[in-house]
């Protein structure tokens, strides 16, 4: 086939990271990954979806409701329960940003990342990103034609002081005309596992709202809080929706999928008002509406509390998890190496010292392949952004989808590997 | 918010004509819907999916796979299942377009449709269509800016003179160039209840080859089978994919959910091989995959033969609900109002004589409102096409989501309103 049969967005869109991640573990079916981004299967919810069917399913009224269509917008008891847990979570006792029609419900809050971007970005926007990032989301990014600019992480979120200068630089440039918004994985961040400060999502929401004169619109702050309900330590720290005078610059990305089991997709937004009405027409070119099936297993467990009951559980799951990786680490891996103790979320993030190769290329990699453990090269979270250096050095483990002997054995390898190597 | 901040599809993306409709619905509580594509209530498959679901929880290693991600292609088994099905209903004993490897599961057949066109089309291509045409389709086309050619129907389908004659003058203009594909929905067809002939879509096929030359690239046919199994009599005709030499221009759309469970949502394409990649790295970009949780209910449906057994039902409910309806239309509406009988699927297109109108300002549908039963007006089920006059005199009935009661009621006010009005 000719390539011009494409689109221009068929033509750009390219195989991603992960296609080739799972060809790896396709390939070495004895492999241990500690790179997949899967939960944790052991804590799956089997009886409490079993009881959650069975109770939806045993009126025939709200069974035929569960299994006839819904609306575009979502079934109308899960935007409220979603809308009333984001308010508890914020501890917003006020603000019109909390009400029900402003949230959507998407198929996992993947859709809802892609509906917004395309509903903002043209080929050639620029989005500012954090680096590392999501690296999935960097597919829509890239399929899309967008420029990316990467802003570093600190322990507590971006670097404002680099923020501000990139702006700066993209408004001498005249770019800035181009920037439709700042994306940011807010708590437990995949890859890295930071999570940014209220104070920093504020700052940086004020620093925004200084250059969209410059940018002549506005300019938004996503706010993918994916990660949010997975937290087994430290504060529960209030979302970019809090601050109410930024209300209508912040769209908040939730899901419902990580917490209580991924096979049920069920994502949401909370989005400013004018974008609200054209990501919900977009969404009902998408699929007119979340599979309500889904939805109202979702609303079922919210309402008879099974939600938190299994979150409560998985918390401690994961924090065991956690633990275990970290012990290994400490364990296994050479002093050099630097990692954060991780405070919720899937995931640890390891930087070599300077100098180390962990990229797909990297004889660490090949090697670490060899001896059957899969990490995420730190390479591939990075946006391509030519204004700055690719850091080549770090490395994605999970402690997400891997047993406890899984977790163990393979920081062993992977720690012998680097003895090996560097 | 200034219009700039949103990108050229999110600026151009108008309501759609279904949020109207719902409109009207919630504006009118005790309102008859023939309008609503609702399917039927009463036979939305309760017992089965409860089994379904015990059976597939029973086991914690199944119900494990099933609460956890899946791949961006789709469970293996329900492709395999897919594809056998297919197979089976074209009757096709070889043919190397039968393959799961071809195949992608998605969140119902509307993504698949959004996908393929988000692939193909850049604003300012050009798209086939029938005259009418399924009109939630229309909101993906006026989203990305697509125009439309409308190609009549007739008893059989397209009418194949038309198709050349427009083909010619579009080679005539150069903007066979801009040309990308021919939507067809090829089985009882919302909103006409046509079904197109295989001969036609070979036929059309033939045509549409004969103008690559002149468009410098493919030009494929989307053929949405959506209402394909939901047949009550007439024989089962081949899709276009049985036309084994045509197998890289046909993009098969099909779905699970109409004859199942509309609140199951599970649709499925069929691509060309070059075109599959393309819009598996775009579903990717989505939501890295259909909800396993669903796919794994409709697998284990098709796997133990409820799904067919619920389907026979199914057929026999529309049939009966279609006969109410065709019986009423003969009882109440004027003999110069033309319709054809319904073989399947849950529409029944009825034709005031020339002069009627019918529209959303027409003083039928404000009296058919103020007399509480809605229908679609024809003419929003016609792509916007200049080049064409538009048919104001049309109106889709639907024996979908209205009870017997509801239907007979509803046909015999809209006779009522139709002999006040005309």
């Amino acid at each position: 086939m000719k390539a011009s049969a494409f689109s221009k967005l068929g033509q750009r869109t390219t195989d991603p990271a992960i296609s080739w991640l799972m060809k790896m573990t396709l390939d070495h079916p004895h492999i241990i990954s500690l790179a997949a981004g899967f939960t944790d299967d052991w804590s799956l919810p089997v009886e409490e979806t079993r009881e959650l069917l069975n109770e939806l399913l045993a009126s025939s009224t709200a069974a035929r409701a569960a299994l006839q269509y819904g609306s575009t917008l979502g079934d109308a008891t899960l935007r409220r329960l979603t809308i009333e847990r984001l308010r508890a979570q914020d501890r917003a006792d006020v603000g019109g940003q909390y009400t029900p029609e402003r949230a959507i419900i998407t198929h996992g809050s993947q859709q809802l990342l892609y509906i917004v971007t395309e509903c903002l970005c043209d080929s050639g926007d620029i989005i500012l990103v954090e680096d590392p990032t999501y690296f999935v989301y960097l597919g829509i990014v890239q399929s899309h034609g967008l420029q990316c600019r990467g802003i570093p992480l600190e322990a507590d979120g971006i670097d404002l002081i680099r923020l501000e200068h990139v702006l700066e630089s993209l408004k001498r440039t005249g770019e800035i005309r181009r920037v439709k918004m700042l994306y940011l994985v807010s708590y437990f961040q995949n890859p890295s596992g930071v999570t940014t400060s209220y104070q920093k999502k504020v700052a940086a929401l004020k620093l925004l709202r200084r250059y969209e004169k410059f940018a002549g619109h506005p300019i938004f702050l996503l706010e993918d809080a994916a990660y949010r309900e997975l937290r087994f330590s430290g504060p529960e720290i209030p979302s970019a929706l809090a601050e109410a005078k930024f209300q209508d610059r912040v769209i908040y990305a939730g899901t419902f999928s990580k917490p209580f089991a991924t096979g049920i997709r069920v994502g949401y937004g909370l989005l400013p008002r004018a974008l609200f009405d054209v990501a919900a027409r977009v969404k009902g070119n998408h699929d007119f509406g979340t599979s309500n099936l889904l939805q109202q297993i979702l609303a079922t467990a919210l309402q008879s509390r099974r939600y938190d009951a299994h979150l409560s559980v998985l918390q401690q799951r994961y924090q065991k998890k956690a633990k275990v990786l970290m012990r290994a680490l400490q364990q296994h891996f050479p002093q050099a190496v630097e990692w954060r103790p991780a405070e919720g979320g899937l995931y640890i993030w390891a930087r070599l010292a300077r100098g180390g190769k962990s990229g797909p290329k990297s004889t660490l990699f090949e090697t670490a392949l060899a001896r059957d453990v899969l990490y995420v090269p730190g390479e591939l979270c990075y946006a391509s952004d030519r204004t700055r250096p690719l850091p080549r050095n770090e490395m994605r483990l999970s402690f997400g989808g891997a047993t406890d002997d899984e977790i163990r054995e393979g920081i062993k390898r992977l720690g012998s590997v680097l003895r090996d190597c560097l």
